[in-house]
């Protein structure tokens, strides 16, 4: 084979510990998707290049994938999933329901440099709520992604929220005609990470006057709630969000211009890595992209993390696939052992049978290394007898059990 | 936005109706898979072109999607599941247990011209057993195979069965210096598609003697089994795959040239489109591809055209993730629809929230046109006697009930 036996820098191999931990989170996040309504949408990895350039800005554009196929036409792999879903609601206008929510699960491609925790192939995980104004929709989103976390079963879920209109109102007047709001509002977003002095610093470097700056940063600690906002939080609470969970944080933006409304942010106080996704309302978005007018609202979770999150406090069931394994004896037991992982498999245990003949130390250090639970055993003695030896490989101990016990046991 | 709103040619978005069909597919034979013991893995969908190139014969190396990144590597996206996990197997050996049964389901990329039912990007499903020559291995690998099937609903499930060694045996003594055996055995795979006439014939254009070619057919019709074969169909059948939905077919070849033993090949009766999978054993391949010697058996499911017949057979549930439309009455009640639609997700009920304050004549028109089963309002009459109105939209009749009725009646 080739030298390089590698993926490229950027693209990961997920060996089964590692997706089955992704499979985990996958499977919970979507569960409670359903149980909301939203709706599984896929598209393809591959679209026209038209449909994606200039859609990202310049920078961007540079890290989408681009290549030729055979009949010279310009094609691009998957960048986010919002442009493909705008192009998804300009097609397929006529046929989509009027309030559309759907959550989409795919990779996207990126050609950054790869960097620890950045990577060219990941997977993004986005619902929206397409075609309300309404905060309803703000906080059916909130809601249902507050309880996807919760289903995961992260600690501590928190919930920083904010409306974009807070932010321009409050901070517009302390724009000059060198320092855009925008750039105030960009700054100020980093009040977590560099803290007051670091954002009064960074505005005064931008060019404001350092009374204006210091005032600028209280005035935004001190905004309070819009009435839009007061109306979501109470509706999400509504919906079932613990009114602890919410956290009114004016200096939140979200960085992303395109947002119109309603800012959120999850985080898990227990993982410090950062936040694990982050969305909000952004009603201009779709008309730019796909040229029909359809306000959103929508976030995309951080589902990498979320993965790490989720491993780093122990939530992913450690149980392999082969919790269980029934050793095959001897040739002439080969039978007995089909039967047995028929019997377990029936029963809704999940068997692996040991897929050869070998000596039964050669399958008992198998079952170590592959971190097998139980081991099942039948000789011809417990073969004789109708019964099965199970043993513990944590404790090292055995018992001699009927099959219906052992069913019993496993399925307890 | 651009005049191409459009996907390239043999690339498919998926709406939610037939998302869901796909998901409900790979749902059922997860289940089935995992309860065998098969753990999930995933690789790239982009790989360095040179572990791809070369592998697949040189026609095939045509239909590999290859770019360059700026780096100027050549890349290259799946073409199928078996040479990257090649890879896997040859790079991780040390990590990877002695028999490693996975299962992948992901995209492949081929620049085929596409045409009806044949797509560029479309999604593969493996299970293999790596590492034992065991007929128990290939049992394991069949009845897996038949309950995934089963646990989607398929109403009649044949798995025509051949050993590749049969097929050498017995007509190696019909090829000629110009004939060789795998052109022959070619030629008797299609006897199905192309009657025994056909098969003749073809043999007989190829430059047989009309006397062999009709010899050579008679001898693999009434080819008998192998002592390998027996063993494999008996440990199939003690896995509770029924005998009779095993046929010995000693015609079929599989055309692959890399399998090596048993070969099988999945079929539902009702279904007439054709194959929905096949697989078998291939001893030599990961050698040649990953370059370490590893035995293997397994199948790739025809995940498309599994979907397809689930469809045409009725066999996806037919309930949208909209299943209960929790109308809202107006603005003063916004805050009981939240509260019924919060209930209702507690105990588990797929509910979706009408996210907008409009008519309830336009609600339940959205509910109609979105296959919504039952409507639930709450007006101020209702929020008075604590009840509320629960209007199926199939016979259009309505009655009152208490939330725990309601719960009751969506639950049951």
């Amino acid at each position: 084979m080739n030298q390089q036996i590698q993926t490229p820098k950027g693209f990961r191999d997920f060996l089964p510990r590692q997706a089955r931990a992704r499979q985990f989170v996958a499977t919970k996040v979507r569960e409670i998707f359903e149980r909301y309504g939203f709706e599984p949408l896929e598209t393809p990895t591959i679209e026209y290049a038209s449909i994606l350039l200039g859609k990202y800005g310049e920078e961007a554009d540079k890290l989408v994938f681009q290549f030729k196929d055979r009949g010279d036409r310009n094609l691009a792999l998957r960048y986010d999933q919002t442009v493909p879903t705008a192009r998804i609601l300009a097609q397929y206008q006529n046929d989509l329901p009027k309030y559309f929510r759907r959550y989409q699960i795919q990779n996207v491609f990126r050609a950054e440099k790869p960097q620890k925790g950045r990577y060219r192939e990941f997977t993004q995980c986005d619902i929206d709520v397409f075609g309300s104004t309404s905060p309803i929709a703000d906080a059916e989103v909130i809601a249902c992604t507050y309880f996807a976390f919760k289903n995961v079963g992260y600690p501590t879920i928190k919930v920083k929220i904010n409306d974009r209109q807070i932010l321009f109102s409050t901070l517009e007047k302390y724009s000059t005609p060198t320092v855009s709001v925008l750039s105030i509002i960009q700054t100020v977003d980093k009040l977590d990470k560099i803290n007051e002095e670091g954002v009064i610093d960074e505005l005064v470097n931008k060019g404001l006057q350092k009374i204006d700056a210091t005032n600028a940063l209280s005035a935004i600690q001190d905004a309070t709630l819009t009435q839009n906002l007061t109306d979501i939080i109470a509706m999400t609470v509504r919906l079932g969000v613990p009114k602890e969970a919410i956290l009114f944080t004016p200096s939140l933006a979200r960085g992303l211009d395109y947002y119109t409304g309603m800012i959120y942010e999850m985080s898990v106080p227990e993982y410090t890595t950062g936040s694990l996704g982050g969305g909000g309302r952004y009603d201009n978005l779709i008309n730019q992209l796909g040229g029909v007018n359809i306000p959103a609202v929508g976030i995309a979770f951080g589902f990498d993390r979320m993965v790490e999150a989720a491993e780093s406090l122990n939530l992913i069931p450690n149980t392999t696939n082969a919790a269980v394994l029934v050793t095959v004896f001897d040739a002439n037991t080969t039978n007995n052992a089909l039967t047995v992982a028929k019997i377990l498999r029936e029963n809704g245990i999940t068997t692996e049978l040991y897929p050869s003949v070998d000596a039964l130390d050669k399958q008992l250090k198998y079952a170590d290394k592959n971190g097998c639970a139980k081991v099942i055993i039948q000789g011809p003695d417990e073969v004789a007898k109708n019964v099965v030896q199970i043993k513990d490989m944590k404790s090292r101990t055995s018992k001699i059990v009927t099959i219906e016990e052992l069913i019993r046991e496993l399925t307890q």
